[in-house]
């Protein structure tokens, strides 16, 4: 029996043209799945920070013409050939460093970076190096071999994870990125202790997130930090015993935080996407055990700088990527979490907003006025 | 019962009068140990890297007149007011990083870090910020609060630990800091895994004693780099499997053990005391789970650089000092190990110089033809 192959679907995208140019709606055309890739129907994606600073490619090369977004949930409308994981109608949520199941990494229990799907950083297809998005006959880059700012996209079965049919995508999605990246790196990557006192850099979704997992591991103090005071109060909401703007005080923040720590924190993370802030957060931690988590993906100087003794006397630095979560295998673990009111994500959301208003949620985040803005696809 | 005060001692020792400068023999008064202080004679203490670039001051800021040495063991000639813990005649190790015993990292299971009698860097006594040496009534600094090239010298009784009288000094001096270094670094701040792979930039005393800790950890490949071609064969005695001369690539270093490690090592370790090398180290080691430990004390620019991507994607740097052991509880167990020749000690041992010859032992590492010179003072 062979079931009838899947055409080109035509349907709108949001492209950036250029480098932190507003995207245009176009008509693009969608290859079918590859083999071992499927076809999702974007139902909700929401704007994390890293499309914003790959959009603006202050930092990075600029990828251009390009489709953006990498935390999404949608339908499966297609598979590829050798896809058995798959089907038509599954709920899946999209992977921006994927699971290949089978390399060194993938089968080892201390790694989560695939070397195979790992994070795509040229804008094309782990497999052929091919985009699937076509406007007028002319490639469209991708993003994270995800973008999400389509009405379809494709994906390679490896960069997607089925979920509950229970469970609602407009929430979920954030999953797919920010909050999971947070709570992984507070719980996974950190393996935050009890009573632990913790300074988080940078008050967004990711931030917030670490925030959460911290406070469910029972940290004793929270110090968050962020230059916008406008973060303070929903910050109380997930666990940020307290706020501080750098802005209001004339000593460097790490001095103010090794003050009031009496010597250091345990944990420090940086969630802005600023080299600068990661030295200052290793500054903020303390000799002997302290430890501090980089998660942000920097605007500018790629460099992190830090004077060799903040090491020799016991600091320790470590990235986070994805939190550390395996993404396949554990991705429908933090979903289940939601469903029993486990953890919180629908707090994160400050707009919901349709497709045609995306430019808006590039605004509100440029201008520091939301957490996420969860788009919603046309029905 | 009350004995008699110790008074001032007159002896000799080797002053280092600036920068570079060739140290003098000359005579010092050394003052009675003051309180919670002992004053030891010292009977071997050999050269390490870290006096040398002290002595440079390329990149700290000079403190001369200095008396360097801070590998050694001696016996106690006198002991201050308060101290109960060592008599006259007790055979001890000088500790250049001490522990109070009480203070918050003294007491946590996690840190070598005392906050009361850690590495002291202005030249002076930890506990009143003087001296203890004058040469014609001028005062001498310190280093390290322990200034082992005298005779005689004075030293916090935190920074001493009592070792076995049947323990041969003029060997186990080498455990007062770079085979301890060393051997800690691979045991418990890296904690190397068996069958890992290992690399060590810089085949020097410290670097080798990681590649002993890490032979007995059972690590499969122990990868030696070192610009100096000699080290190739001693390098073998300590468990390096594979010598690599960076001057015979055309590559970058950190490419090659890419390549001959398919990906990277688990370990990477800094033992030179260049700050460009720990970056070399940290792409030097894999994804996932690469570990960078830093050892090194740089010679001149003191800031670590790395792109950020090497945290993301799943890499740790980490930093040694003393290999994380705490000196005064952990020092005997290593002196046992020696004795009951379960570590190697000896074969770092390349030169048995009398004090008057110690300019000698700075030529020699100077020009990288030594591992350790012990320096034998007058009986
Ligand atoms: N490692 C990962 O897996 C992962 C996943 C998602 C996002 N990220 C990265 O994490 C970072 C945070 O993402 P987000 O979506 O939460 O971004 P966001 O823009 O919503 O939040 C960043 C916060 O940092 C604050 N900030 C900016 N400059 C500051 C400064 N100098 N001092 C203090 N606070 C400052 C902003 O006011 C804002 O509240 C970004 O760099 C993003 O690219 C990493
Ligand atoms: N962290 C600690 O507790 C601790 C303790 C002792 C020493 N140290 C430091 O560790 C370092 C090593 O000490 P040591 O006594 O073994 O020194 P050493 O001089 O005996 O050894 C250094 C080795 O590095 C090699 N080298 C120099 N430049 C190199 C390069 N570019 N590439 C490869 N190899 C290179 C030299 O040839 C030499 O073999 C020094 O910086 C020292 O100050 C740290
Ligand atoms: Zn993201
Ligand atoms: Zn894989
Ligand atoms: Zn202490
Ligand atoms: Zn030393």
């Amino acid at each position: 029996m062979s079931t009838p192959q899947p055409g080109v679907i035509t349907c709108m995208a949001a492209v950036a043209w250029g480098a932190g140019e507003a995207l245009v709606m176009e008509e693009v055309e969608v290859s079918p799945p590859q083999p071992l890739e499927i076809r999702i129907k974007v139902v909700c994606t929401s704007l994390c920070r890293s499309d914003l600073t790959a959009w603006q490619s202050l930092a990075s090369p600029p990828i251009f013409p390009r489709i953006f977004g990498h935390e999404a949930a949608g339908v499966v409308e297609s598979v590829g050939e050798g896809v058995s994981e798959f089907r038509e109608g599954d709920h899946v949520l999209t992977l921006f460093t994927g699971e290949c199941m089978t390399c060194r990494h993938c089968t080892s229990g201390k790694s989560n970076i695939c070397q195979v799907l790992g994070l795509e950083r040229r804008g094309v297809m782990h497999s052929d190096q091919g985009t699937r998005f076509t406007v007028k006959g002319r490639p469209i880059y991708h993003y994270c071999a995800v973008s999400s700012f389509s009405e379809y996209t494709v994906v390679h079965s490896g960069c997607a994870v089925k979920v509950s049919l229970n469970a609602p995508l407009e929430k979920i999605c954030l999953l797919s990125c920010g909050v999971a990246a947070g709570l992984g790196a507070a719980w996974k990557v950190a393996d935050i202790a009890g009573g632990s006192i913790v300074v988080i850099f940078g008050l967004g979704t990711v931030g917030l997130a670490v925030a959460q997992g911290a406070k469910l591991r029972g940290a004793s103090q929270i110090i968050g930090v962020d230059t916008n005071p406008e973060k303070s109060e929903k910050a109380k909401i997930f666990g940020v015993t307290d706020f501080i703007n750098p802005n209001d005080y004339d000593e460097p923040i790490q001095q103010v935080i090794k003050r009031i720590t009496s010597g250091g924190a345990d944990y420090s993370f940086e969630c802005i996407g600023d080299t600068g802030m990661v030295t200052a957060a290793l500054q903020s931690c303390c000799d002997g055990w302290g430890v501090t988590i980089t998660l942000g993906v920097p605007k500018v100087k790629p460099e992190v700088t830090a004077h060799y003794g903040l090491f020799l006397t016991g600091r320790t630095l470590r990235g986070s990527l994805f939190g550390g979560w395996k993404p396949k295998s554990d991705l429908p673990l933090l979903v289940d979490m939601y469903l029993k009111e486990e953890i919180q994500i629908d707090e994160f959301i400050t707009h919901n907003l349709s497709f045609e208003e995306i430019n808006r949620a590039f605004d509100l985040m440029g201008e520091g006025k939301c957490l996420r803005c969860v788009i919603h696809m046309p029905k």
